[in-house]
């Protein structure tokens, strides 16, 4: 930690902040300089119980800046040959792409069934469908709940892919857990810390959607609450970030990709359908994904786009996802990756 | 709603959108402009099973525009005067403006008593304090918890005031009503829609934050459901939205005070602690949310803020808290207000 | 300027950076912390010819961080007690509030003239009307231009009131200098440098607005631009920042206006008009900007907005003006000011 | 346009907004809705004097919604085919990609001449390098302006490179046409309209910024600024835009990439320098913009950037970049186009 004082502090206000500091055991280096000084502060700062920002409120003080970063145990550190996880016959984090796939929302038996044959025929590794849907009005269409998880689960397993399902309820957990292969957070809960603990008690892999406006930072200490509690198979997902721009629905951050590679052991996936929320942008988007070091994507297919109770826009046809697993070969290729 | 048909719809596909239109309950009319036709639909937006924005995925369609809002229990128009929540001696909409302050978080019983014994002699209303406390990181303080509820509660009787405290997990739901008179729903929470469904089951009045990232709209939406599962008791509250600007924890909105008193009949309160981050800015930013017309105030108050576990830096002093309640008094009166 | 070396730097890449540091005629200290070590730099950060950043490049550098903001003649520290300009009959940064009305763009000699007499009864202080109208589309209105002036400077004459008008272009300088007497900097322009400096070279008030996306201490170094030239009558004005809000045109950020009063010495006034987007909140935020210590507002009025050429939505009607500046006169008094 | 009443609007309101609807050369037509009405009004929105937006402030009204986009040279719909502009020997839009590269700022002969040397021997296709630097700070190096150019234009004639730098001021067109080939607008000039005229007045191709806070539909309105004067030749490019993230100096918007080249028919390059500020991050956000189908990269090299006077952290140096013209080859041919 960092202490700027005031240009204009007196040498009592520093001599009390030196104090302060070292009662909460950090040695402090007081360096003069031109204009004002600088108390700088050495210690464990992410294991003392003080992050020691409470001093901008003492008297002479102007800033306090950290100097490290607060994540551990989801630092590239502690793994640097990078973590892959693995969820039945899939894998992910590896030399091979994982592509997750599937509709928005399970709607119907014909319907997830129609998908999964699908996204199955086109290659997918995984198929994902919504049970729980969190959706901003409450007079939406809420998902087909513990009804719609049985028939992801036999949808999956009839061919032969492992599940992905989103959890919104601690009290929905367990239920869950007996259906689905991997638990997705959404963005809406990507700082529900409860939840999140949760399911770092869980066994299951997590898919942890950055949330709307979660800085990086914060989305490392996210999916840090959940390996903090023992659980150590977490999915990083960028889903696009809430900017200024209206013409698309979210902004996707690809930026965040090689970054949470750089800082990160765990593995990194892009969902390009909510992140653009447009179906033409989807498979640029996804090779835009891949080439910036994804280790996977997730997208929405949907038998029927112009049907869907929810997120009809973003959803891909059948055929075009299709054309989008055979694009993804050669640019897979391209980077050094198989798919 | 309105279907914008690209530039080059074919007479087929505009007739395909107004069979699609009109299986979904709503009457069509077509409108052929200079370079497009619009599809306008006339029906129940708020009530139909589609929002008909899935029609984007259907050829021809460029864009669909809903032209009312979604909110109706929320709405200004159940309620032209306004909604007045009681709570206990203390009242939230009328024309005495309500404050509430306390610390950030209860610390101990001393903290809390001290907390409590000064904001009710500098004249607040209320008395806060966070026992469960949603922190970006695992490894900071996260709140005494049922201890602390337990000692927020005894200290609100002892001075006289109805206390507040953040509820985050649903697990926790009875434990929080039997200790507290106003329950509140952070902004991490602000779209947690399993938490606020079951909080629309208490009988308890509802504090609801603002998300970060929460379009006004979205943040009516989250007060609708808890409105819409029987408990009218929604107080909403500004905190500070996230923007580009650092020089601030958060950037206060206070366009949304005017705005959500045009939409809403619900209270509407501001917590300049959290929506600057800076203790130098809570007063004049506390009074110009009064001018701006809110009903009340959510100020953090810590009896040594240099000490405190969490957010020091906008926690402000009891003198100051009491010069500002001071400050307020000419304010309230300059419009129309009491206090 | 602090530089925070990577976890695993080795001696010599510390040493490496002591030696650049110390070519740039900075003093540098090493401190070893736990993990990794930093090198606090003392010098005059402003005035060195580098900032040091390029450092970020240098191997074993993780990270550089400057330490002191970078302005220097708009800081408060340079005159504590404040700027007051006069402009003509009116001054803006003392006690008394200054006023400046009038319509977004003169559409015509009798609009123009209206507009003066209607904010001119209702106690304004200075007539504002846009001859050069940066307009998002070279289809839309661009403004009267040079007969606009004209009519402008005529219409102040007439009844007594200083003009506030915009300029886009170096070219224009001249001129509008014939006929203005404070020259507005629009928000797009914010960081026109060349503009800036040549404006620097004049003696007339700047009436300087922050960009939509200018952070207050880059906004800081903007009004640095025009003092560096010379000019020392610098008017910072908040208009509304973009957010991710849609509700509003823009993100009024009165935040801005009690950290500027701290940070600078400069009058602070706030444009709602701009700010809201929208007519209804134009005066309970302008309320609010002065509650928040504002020095004025800059408040469009047009004698018929429904008519207007550009921004109807956000233009007051005479009547409405003058309650707004009813309103003022006890909210100011509240906060020992007056109109 | 579609003119949206409020719920309670009377009919007589309505009928005075089909007057003033139709007094401006539109049709109207009223659509009874079952909670409100609205005005679908028929018209070129493009070509009329008026948006209709100033309906806002008329009584009864509740939104006015623009049905189309505004921009018209800039639509693809004027060229399906895209456009492709010659610049030289090289040629940005068609199949084959356009490389940019070169230092953020012209320092030195010895520095240009390295940095053409360098880039040239990479493969790249023009060279790059500003000698008018719009810099945050007054203080700051600000450019060897006309010096500047002379060395540019020497270094990319005798590499046999185009060159491509900035202008800030329109004072500069006739200096920067005479010694470049391409004229780049920064984002900080992105709604700088005076200059985007003058520019539409030159015959040389200008490679026109996003701005930070540009929506996309701004950016197209900016580059049909350009092109109605007369210029046909706009190179789009994306460079990052503002957020809430601090993790990266921008936010690389690569939605833009795909969208823009639905939207419109002009070549889009993308800028990974500034859209990440972080070197390490240059490379794969570069594959990934060809991947979204950018046309072209804009990539700063810098001999030796420990050193830079701008920028350091994000210019590439030699050898990286070098590498990073091998890693897009086997990138540009698995999506069909050549380097």
């Amino acid at each position: 930690m960092i202490v700027v004082m005031k240009a204009h502090a007196t040498e009592e206000e520093i001599q009390a902040v030196v104090r302060m500091v070292e009662d909460l055991d950090y040695k402090a280096h007081v360096i003069s300089g031109i204009e004002r000084s600088v108390v700088a502060c050495v210690g464990d700062e992410r294991g003392a119980k003080h992050q020691l920002t409470h001093l901008e409120s003492v008297a002479g003080v102007e800033r306090v800046m950290p100097v490290v970063k607060s994540f551990k145990l989801a630092s590239r550190e502690v793994r640097p040959e990078g973590s892959t996880i693995r969820i039945g016959n899939a894998e992910i984090g590896g030399k091979r792409l994982a592509v997750i796939a599937g509709p928005c929302a399970i709607e119907s038996e014909a319907q997830i069934e129609a998908a999964a044959d699908a996204v199955k025929a086109a290659g997918a590794h995984m198929l994902r469908g919504g049970a729980f849907k969190p959706r901003t009005s409450p007079y939406s269409f809420q998902g087909m709940e513990g009804e719609g998880l049985v028939l992801l689960e036999k949808a999956g397993r009839r061919v032969g892919l492992p599940v992905v399902t989103e959890i919104m309820d601690p009290h929905d957990i367990d239920l869950v857990v007996e259906h689905a292969d991997v638990l997705q957070v959404g963005a809406r809960n990507a700082q529900n810390f409860s939840l999140l603990r949760r399911l770092g008690r869980t066994n299951k892999p997590i898919l942890l959607k950055r949330g709307m406006s979660t800085k990086l930072e914060e989305f490392m200490m996210a999916a840090e609450y959940i390996l903090s509690e023992g659980n150590p198979n977490v999915i990083l997902c960028e889903r696009g970030i809430r900017t200024f721009e209206t013409a698309t629905r979210n902004t996707l951050d690809l930026n965040a990709v090689p970054l949470l590679k750089e800082w990160s052991h765990l593995p990194v996936v892009v969902d390009p359908s909510h992140g653009t929320g447009i179906y033409s942008l989807v498979a640029p988007m996804a090779l835009a994904a891949i080439a910036a070091g994804a280790d996977g994507l997730l997208i929405e297919v949907h038998p029927k786009p112009e049907s869907a109770l929810s997120d009809g826009p973003q959803q891909l046809k059948p055929a075009r996802f299709a054309n989008l697993m055979k694009a993804l070969k050669p640019l897979a290729e391209a980077v050094g990756r198989t798919i």
